[in-house]
């Protein structure tokens, strides 16, 4: 999956995007290329925790547009990401509980879209999405939410398990869903509450699910395994907006 | 859009899949081709309610794989179509109130696929779609749908309203999901139900609304305005859903 608009290519481009605080998703470097330039933008990408993946000759080739990559490429966010603690003050100011939504795994940049734009329908306060294995803010998602990327902000978080951990210290409740867990709707959603949504195929990972409080599990009455994502967390998100607005 | 292997081409193949009973989403034909065979076809076509295309050589030489086409080009089906009374006799052998989703103006597979997906899951007996602006059963809603294809019934109908008022006969309830009606927490959705689903630009059609008993709001939050089609209906559904089960 390419994004044209977004693709930064060439030594000088990708460096001034990195120091121009541009934020990069994602950093390919042609592998075993050591020179000082290439070092240097090594070494600001590990600085903004960016992902760099070595790859060969024929990779970068490929992705490249303009055919003068000089062994780098950058694929930049579209849209600026935001912090945890902005989410927290929005709900402060608004005088809400705070509702976050946490995705776990979600690379399919669809499904993402459509999550963010639930998210800002069901009156959630942010997106948090890891920086690992996370579909970037790419002109995809922007289309997919319809919009909402606009209103709605996304964190990036290095470690969704600590993440959560410093939440619960907020008095956040965390809940993720789950085929294992409690009926949904035997659960109490009212409080300030964080949603974790897992991929379709391997769910919430393992760590990031002991560090729940709840698991809630959407009723299956039929033949296959699971929902789309972003249906369950539209599913799981306007049953936390039923059980507020009661 | 094009799923190759449903593709079908040459007047002897397009006119042996009508007379094989093979279900054809829709028939390509050159404009202005008048002789005897191509008669024959548009005349099958018609008979089997087929929808047809009069189309400049340009558009057929684009959709064509073959370069052989000869002025004629079917899209077939990839699974075959139910009945609705099909999906009747269902909920009556599963002794269950029938909750049968419809579709108005859908045209993405990948949403027909993951609203399929999500009415096997939450118990519905079928899908119905119109013949005219709907996706077919192409690969591409078979694979969104994540194996449901196989389980829940598709049916296509001619007039959406005609259908709906033949069921409300039968004691079926509908209700239609449009952001002007009431929130749906506040209906009573128990009975034997349909659900109306409509696109994102457009939502249900003015006559199939008129038609429905309700129409159901799904409380919006946030700053832009829709969901997407396939997490409406996922929302919508688990509502019927969750007043089932109380």
């Amino acid at each position: 999956m390419r994004y044209e608009e977004l693709t930064i290519e060439g030594r000088n481009a990708v460096l001034e995007a990195f120091r121009s605080g541009k934020t990069i998703d994602k950093l390919f470097v042609l592998k075993g290329c050591q020179d000082g330039p290439v070092r240097t933008i090594v070494r600001e990408a590990k600085k903004h925790d960016t992902i760099v993946d070595f790859v060969p000759k024929e990779r970068l080739d490929q992705i490249s547009e303009t055919r003068k990559h000089q062994g780098v490429i950058a694929y930049a966010a579209a849209y600026e990401y935001a912090q945890v603690e902005d989410m927290l003050e929005a709900a402060r100011q608004k005088q809400e509980d705070p509702f976050l939504i946490l995705l776990d795994n979600i690379e399919d940049p669809h499904n993402l879209g459509a999550i963010i734009r639930t998210a800002n329908l069901a009156g959630a306060h942010g997106v948090i999405i890891p920086k690992r294995r996370a579909a970037g803010l790419t002109a995809t998602v922007a289309k997919a939410s319809a919009g909402a990327l606009n209103y709605t902000p996304v964190a990036k978080v290095t470690n969704l398990s600590q993440t959560i951990k410093e939440l619960k210290e907020q008095g956040i409740w965390f809940v993720c869903g789950d085929m294992s867990g409690t009926p949904m709707y035997q659960l109490d959603l009212k409080d300030p509450i964080g949603l974790v949504i897992g991929s379709e195929g391997e769910g919430v990972g393992k760590l990031v699910k002991e560090n729940c409080d709840f698991t809630a599990a959407i009723p299956m009455m039929g033949d296959i395994d699971s929902l789309n994502a972003s249906v369950s967390a539209g599913v799981l998100a306007y049953e936390i907006v039923r059980q507020r607005m009661q």
